[in-house]
């Protein structure tokens, strides 16, 4: 195990989201007091987000910022939880967080979540999900949740070329984030050619795929791999599938937003491996 | 038929959102020219979103601002077209539109496409959506892409407590919005009184419903009845539908983002339509 993001991060320090949306002059007076951001903090607002954080025992939750309102909310977590609460106002949250972060009142620093080797994944719904270079973080925060819906084994990403774990993914994850067991590869070909020797069938969404996801023959444990929207699957992550699967739609537009075709694609193999 | 949003608009006059968005002292230099933005007009920007409403009969086009690249790859649209072309640079288009847009260099003024009534509907694939007061933009457009994607014959929305169909939810729906026939209604109840004389079954997506979505028997034509996150469908609308459905979820999480919910309803329907 290894803090998730932390290579990465290493190497090419960065502002995180919030730290970015934040006025860069002087802060807000009633922004004083937060911890500077650092990377190897992760920072979680929004109130379906804190409250699955303070409830993962996975999670190391550091300070809580909550309005009255919100600590009122998440008072049996906290209890539980046994954090930090420091009280603000909702515009020492905006002035922290920036404009667009829709924190709901509350605001949790914390450790990002250890991330697992591909080898540690634990086989349970025998459905894991492969991101081939989605680096929107609303796109990989809305995936993840329909991923915990589904009850996703593991999400695998690459080192390179994925969002930040924490903010406005966190936020657009609602939850998901500590719920689906991060796996953080450097090299997702290799990790496919582990799958594949554990006895997963990797099935890669491809719009030039053989044949729809509907005709093809499915056998748990399956790996869904997807690609970016336009750049679709790189050619060594298409090799290294067993089979590459169309999304066959009947409409005009052909093409479904990526978080939409995950959940579709979800829908159809869980049905199918049901059957 | 009617323009769609027009008695909405009517009713209660606001700046449309790329109105919002742009500065409101006075324009910057690049910016001159452009057309003030009237309640009658739809702002279209996104590459998918304007090439799709060059190529829609039923879209009136009025003028066409694009970046000397983003005209290149749309010219055998805008020729085909004829509509006027003002060249510009990426900074105008940010100035006119606000700096959160995703323009991709082109901005299109057009008038808004005209709203269906609830008895126009063509029977083609035999589906169609109806949104019980969802606000937001993005989900809004995200389930017009998806709907388009799966041929849906008709979004029905309430003229009330729904978004523009312009801006941001256009460019989210990459094009779908020209493809899906929009029904604009006054009265969610009275327009699936007639959804179920004209023979539809109505199902109303509820977390509390009797059985699942898989479980469901499915007679097409039918009507997918979403509401909003968290506040469901509204108890005139339940009542309304003929049988209430629950996504059933294995995971930890239980709800899915409504746009998401949305495909993976759509894929399941069809799915069993199709058995």
């Amino acid at each position: 195990m290894k803090k998730h993001g932390g290579r990465r991060q290493e190497k090419t320090p960065r502002p995180s989201r919030a730290e970015a949306g934040a006025p860069r002059s002087r802060p807000a007076p009633q922004a004083r007091g937060f911890r500077r951001p650092a990377p190897e903090l992760a920072a979680l607002y929004g109130f379906h987000a804190v409250r699955e954080a303070l409830r993962n025992p996975r999670r190391e939750c550091l300070d809580l910022f909550a309005t009255p309102a919100a600590a009122e909310k998440l008072s049996p977590d906290i209890s539980a939880r046994g954090v930090a609460l420091h009280p603000v106002d909702s515009e020492a949250l905006a002035a922290r967080l920036g404009p667009d972060a829709v924190h709901q009142g509350v605001f949790l620093e914390a450790r990002p979540l250890p991330a697992l080797d591909v080898s540690e994944i634990e086989r349970k719904s025998g459905l894991v999900l492969a991101l081939d270079q989605i680096t929107d973080p609303h796109n990989v925060g809305a995936i993840l949740r329909t991923a915990a819906a589904f009850a996703v084994d593991a999400l695998i990403v690459t080192e390179r070329h994925a969002p930040e774990f924490s903010g406005v993914l966190a936020k657009t994850a609602s939850g998901g984030l500590e719920h689906v067991p991060l796996v953080e590869v450097v090299n997702l070909a290799r990790a496919l050619d582990w799958l594949g020797d554990a006895g997963y069938q990797r099935v890669g969404l491809d719009s030039e795929g053989p044949a729809s996801l509907e005709q093809t023959v499915l056998s748990a444990p399956v790996a869904l791999v997807l690609g970016a929207e336009g750049k679709g699957l790189r050619r060594l992550t298409r090799e290294k599938c067993d089979t590459l699967a169309r999304l066959d739609m009947p409409g005009a537009i052909k093409s479904l937003n990526v978080s939409n075709a995950c959940a579709v694609a979800l829908a159809l193999t869980r049905a199918r491996l049901m059957q």
